[in-house]
């Protein structure tokens, strides 16, 4: 049987067996014992207990047992699983060593990262837009800086985010106090406008019904969707926020993946920096899932409507709530941008975009609407008039291979999966091949019960 | 001239020159340009714009500028100083090298630490009092993890914390909602409990005048006076805070350094695990500043109002708004709670305890009243009717040593100094030798100096 992988929330993955996720992540039953007289978070009990991953493990783990001896393939969660280029391996191991020795040892870093690191990222990324190194934070990844820029926005402001989209947007800003109740009706959390982006607008938001928010939450090239916005969309996304007065919180994680000229960076759109942040991150980029290492860019520009910058309060709350990425993996993230480096990671991204191609050509020639691939090392799949746990249902039962249901990214997700192209070539090429069996042999089945649901 | 240290924030300390953290941290002016129509969050309105340790780098470049062939001897920040044990920097170095292969590579691992790592820390600290792994969170720090904390309470919760104390209690407290204004006549936000701890009450507050407080934030031992509380007095807090339905937070990063019985984690008293949170850390105990790696201790007993057990709350919380540490940290916390890799640590300990008798011993032989250094890498000196900051100017301008000036750590401090133990031999003893001579030489002329102001 193939190695597991699982995940505990909605937004990343583990190497445990699925059956130890839930153990430990079982609720735990209310006690008779003594309790505090401290009440528990409002904002907490609004957030929704089904977290979509441990639902998917609860699923995999039942699937097992069912049938012991199947090799399940998970293109699940976006893990990724290649090998770090040796260059960058060997630069954390020596940093590691020197901390042994008198000469090489050190303490507290610089809260805001290593300046080394932070030259070098406004070097690679941000060199045709001017950003400063002082501008860039480096950090332990894009999920934790989310929740660091919501304690730096606070619970008064008004957020809106693409529909599906990234679910730690949401769930952070729950945490934080900025939605109302969730409503079982339309998946949605009042408070909070959720702007659709499907094939139907070419995956952009009808910004003329869209109405004013404080944020905007922007992923691009988009998690799940796969799609990387154009020029001419992210002009208008830019335009709207100035015209509105908002900020938008632009997410680059997959920036790496796009092959067409799509923008890599919210700041190559002029006038972006004095209405954007951007949150980016090594994981995808350079394997450092584990690792843990991302940068979020704030510059100078940006003002409250006071007048005050935006950067003096984020680099407050990085002082206050946060002490820095490990120096360990700021040294890989050094050797990650050598030109050596940097052309190493670039062949594994490449790796990645391969297995992208061969799920979005395996899907095409079914004649289903395959989304994404391209730009981004997600393919969203369209199945219409389905539900998307029943679509999971079906392919894991008839092919030992997971899926993410779309409705875990958000109500505009309910008829779509997402398929992961992380993953070896042997159980890529052995997925397409056991879903092109599956599809071609059961075609008249397939559609018939996908449908009645 | 020494290295200098310097630190960005209250928090830690950063091994840059102090011009660069001037720079990088220098309050960008208002702009003309753009604004946008969000309103500065107000919590971070009332913050305090005066961090202690950009105040003192500062005065250090002052003083570099005054003096530029002098030999400087920081004993300010709390940031180790020793080389790791090799034992344990190996053990990072090969996790890091085996990324590089296919059997090695590790993606995600599960946000609530490595389970091996999570056992080890049960079974090394919390063994006689029986903490499950599963109630163990591994993280990348405690003043990470303070801030998490308070994304688990929300902004309804009412505080305690000691006076003197660690800033950041106070600071993610006034950050996620909790406090009402800054009164400069006091030095004290509203609606937060100060607790004074001094030698007029065995550095322990008077509970029979504390009010009650949902939560209350306890160092022992303490940062920065480094008594460690007694059995007897924390048997007391923990019932105070079972009569009181509290929840105590109860910070044990500096429990390595306890010399005498005092107790090294608060569920050494019974009745504890249905009344408190532990947080801990790698920092101070191994060596770990700079690699990142702490972690929390959530008992399944601990329930809110409601009866909801606080764990589930709190796993909710690190699945969103944190990824788990890097592995690489974790390789290496792994290694130190090895037979090997402890003993190794423990004579670092001992040389940083040895310091802090030095410093001691120095300020005692000169007739002062001096705290902490026994349980503790803190010397926490008394100069009775003095304010703290000409205390540390004074030093500074005759001795060139950096200490820090107690009342950067609220009002209970304004007549002290805490001089850090963490430190290289010679220096150390240089700096002893220099304050002696200060203080036999200019006796009469510093206490006069002193007592003025």
């Amino acid at each position: 049987m193939y190695k597991l992988s699982a995940c505990c929330s909605m937004a990343c993955g583990i190497s445990l067996h699925p059956k130890m996720v839930l153990a430990s992540l079982r609720i735990r039953k209310q006690g008779n014992g003594h309790r505090t007289n401290v009440p528990r978070n409002v904002n907490l009990e609004k957030l929704q207990n089904n977290y979509l991953f441990p639902e998917i493990s609860k699923r995999e783990v039942q699937h097992m047992d069912k049938y012991p001896n199947a090799k399940v393939i998970s293109l699940g969660i976006g893990d990724t699983t290649e090998p770090i280029p040796e260059k960058i391996s060997l630069s954390m191991a020596n940093y590691a060593r020197a901390l042994s020795t008198a000469d090489g040892y050190r303490g507290y870093g610089a809260e805001q990262g290593n300046q080394a690191l932070r030259k070098a990222i406004a070097e690679t990324f941000y060199k045709d837009v001017v950003i400063k190194d002082t501008e860039v934070f480096v950090s332990d990844g894009s999920q934790c800086d989310i929740s660091r820029l919501q304690l730096l926005l606070g619970s008064k402001v008004t957020i809106a985010v693409q529909d599906p989209s990234f679910p730690a947007y949401i769930d952070s800003s729950v945490i934080i106090g900025q939605a109302g109740d969730f409503q079982d009706k339309t998946g949605k959390y009042q408070n909070i406008e959720y702007m659709p982006c499907g094939p139907q607008n070419n995956f952009f938001p009808d910004l003329a019904t869209t109405p004013r928010t404080d944020i905007i939450f922007f992923c691009s090239p988009n998690n799940p969707t796969g799609h990387a916005a154009t020029r001419k969309q992210l002009q208008q996304l830019v335009e709207f926020a100035r015209d509105n007065g908002s900020i938008i919180i632009f997410d680059s994680a997959y920036a790496a993946y796009i092959t067409d000229d799509s923008p890599k960076s919210i700041f190559e759109i002029p006038g972006a920096k004095e209405v954007a942040i951007e949150i980016s991150s090594f994981s995808k980029f350079a394997g450092f899932t584990g690792v843990r290492l991302g940068w979020t860019v704030v510059p100078e520009e940006l003002l409250f409507s006071s007048g005050f910058p935006v950067i003096n309060d984020f680099n407050r709350i990085v002082c206050t709530c946060f002490n820095g990425a490990s120096n360990i993996a700021q040294a890989g993230g050094l050797a990650c941008l050598s030109s050596e480096g940097f052309q190493a990671i670039r062949s594994v991204i490449d790796y990645y975009k391969e297995n992208a191609n061969i799920l979005v050509d395996t899907f095409a020639s079914l004649g289903l609407n395959v989304y994404g691939g391209v730009n981004a090392p997600y393919v969203w799949v369209h199945f219409p008039g389905s539900k998307s746990w029943s679509v999971f249902s079906e392919i894991l039962e008839k092919t030992h291979i997971i899926t993410v249901p779309g409705s875990g990214f958000g109500p505009g997700g309910a008829e779509y999966i997402r398929i992961s192209a992380f993953g070896q070539r042997d159980r890529i090429i052995e997925a397409s091949w056991r879903l092109e069996k599956l599809f071609s042999k059961e075609k008249t089945l397939f559609n018939s019960v996908w449908n009645i649901e």
